[in-house]
């Protein structure tokens, strides 16, 4: 297998994304192709030791930058590291692509280069949600993608998830959530009334509305919502986590006692750190393209690269596309079922 | 000043309540007047020593549930202790009321019973934030009481939010900003679009939009949203703080060396659980209503009742209603600017 990694994207490349290529090559036997310029990469590859067979450079001079407008950038940016290495994945020099960069080009170029698969009509970034004290992960899409959406959309996002929640992450017949300010069917906007009533006649394992206190307590596996939400609650959770992680911190090495109760809990906090960390959960796939594309987040470090590109095996191995493309018939049948009601 | 209290509203009602009582009583000489079934309240103060010049009980001996429908309930159960205590507010018996009761019964309540200030559209709950790390708040509306708005029903929020968080919490000129999924003005949905036009137009202290990551670092002093969206902001900060608690205390509290530093610490995690504690913060006040009205999180405990009753007291005595009744004028004059234009 090959991996298409963009070496440009994000805030820390490319010296991140190339020691995180250099690490998970390490720990692998397929292939990684870096994206990029070419001198800029090889200068960060010759500071590590890593296998000439296993990482390769398409070069690639231009950047697609966040402060390119999306589409623009896709279409005028045709030898960016981005578009280089999705053009390379349409036409299977690879099997999956990873990049760090600008999420609006990458659903963009998802979209125009690679194509949505027949029969979404709105792909979605899923997130994995760490389930703290469980040592288990939810997984919530739309993650930010779609800020607007009709209920048709959120079902989509609900059996594109439930797929990748089971091919991809293991868990069998994993419970689907509706985020919801209330577990009543009543509650909420009129679109997530209609969805509601749709996921209850899907063939998914519809648990029902999920407030989102029950989210951190792994309430569902698949955890449901628009774009706007679901950036809310990814980047709420981000946030917080930080802010009590810090006040943990200076609560605990504040005053004598608390010196010496931290020194000797220095080894627990560092392991509380870890859990907080999201570089040890991998990126998020972009579902409903027609070929496997990975959105890491902007700020990765080479331990964020590493573990994406390891978890980014078995999105690739396993047929996520075409079992999306095969079950989204199921879609449009609920739909006519209560249009025709 | 007088202070009615909802006696029988919420998980606790009424030993919790009336033991809230009690204990604000004892630190101001303001008198509070309890509804409520007055057998049940006689017996819970019983437990008590408590100046009986202080505390009276209006008896009310229906109650309104949580199950109950909110519009229908406030309709028939005019013998409950929400809408006796109510009623007494609007016959001026007494000068704010607090209740732990059904939350859209309390908004019906508040609606029909006290009738919403000219020019509000929408009345909101605006819920206090804790900052963690700087010991202050922000004040975000709406918590949960319109899951749809329109632009002016936001800018309403902004305008009532910033009255209160001067007048009542205190903080001049307060900075407003707007929950979004991006700093950049052209991200968002077509309302959110909209109301930053009208928030860059109006009077308020805007500071663009806000990303959820930013909010438990106090980005702004005043946080406005949607019902929807700050119903998810506000449980979900209470769902993860909640686990990242419980992991805190696990990883401390496993293994010989830890048993010990956590033994040292102990005083620390009380610390740090207390400021996890929303009963350290007091009730959500209903803005855009007549009169002021205090709703307390349905499993309010003791603590929580006497804290919502002292921070009640400059909600009464601050003309927070007025104040906003007059600056509301300002909306329609924006509406105006932008419809002419």
């Amino acid at each position: 297998m090959k991996i298409i990694l963009d070496g440009m994207g994000g805030d820390n490349a490319p010296a991140a994304i190339v020691e995180g290529a250099v690490l998970a090559s390490r720990m692998m036997e397929h292939e990684i192709i870096i994206t990029g310029d070419e001198d800029a990469i090889r200068k960060e590859l010759a500071n590590h030791k890593f296998d000439a067979h296993k990482i390769s450079i398409e070069h690639a001079p231009d950047v697609i930058t966040n402060d390119d407008a999306p589409v623009k950038a896709v279409r005028n940016k045709k030898n960016s590291s981005m578009v280089v290495g999705m053009e390379m994945l349409k036409e299977e020099s690879g099997d999956v692509f990873i990049s760090a960069g600008n999420t609006g080009a990458l659903m963009a170029g998802g979209l125009f280069i690679l194509g949505r698969i027949r029969g979404v009509d709105r792909p979605a970034i899923a997130s994995v949600y760490p389930i703290l004290n469980e040592d288990t992960v939810s997984l919530l899409v739309d993650a930010g993608a779609n800020s607007e959406c009709k209920p048709n959309n959120l079902l989509e996002f609900a059996t594109m998830g439930s797929i990748y929640m089971e091919k991809v992450l293991g868990k069998e017949n994993p419970r689907v959530g509706l985020v919801n300010i209330g577990a009543e069917e009543t509650k909420g906007t009129t679109v997530v009334k209609a969805t509601h009533e749709m996921l209850k006649r899907s063939h998914l394992n519809f648990v029902g509305n999920i407030e989102a206190r029950d989210i951190p307590k792994g309430a569902s596996d698949v955890i449901v919502c628009d774009g706007f939400v679901g950036n809310v609650i990814i980047k709420l959770t981000e946030g917080l986590a930080w802010s009590i992680f810090k006040l943990v911190k200076s609560k605990f090495t504040s005053g004598i006692t608390a010196k010496i109760g931290a020194a000797l809990l220095s080894g627990k906090l560092k392991e509380l750190k870890k859990e907080f960390d999201y570089s040890e959960y991998g990126g998020a796939p972009i579902l409903g393209i027609k070929k496997p594309v990975i959105k890491m987040h902007g700020s990765s470090n080479s331990n964020a690269v590493k573990n994406t590109i390891l978890k980014a095996i078995p999105f690739a191995e396993q047929d996520v596309v075409s079992t999306v493309e095969n079950t989204l018939i199921e879609i449009s049948d609920i739909e006519e079922m209560l249009i025709s009601e």
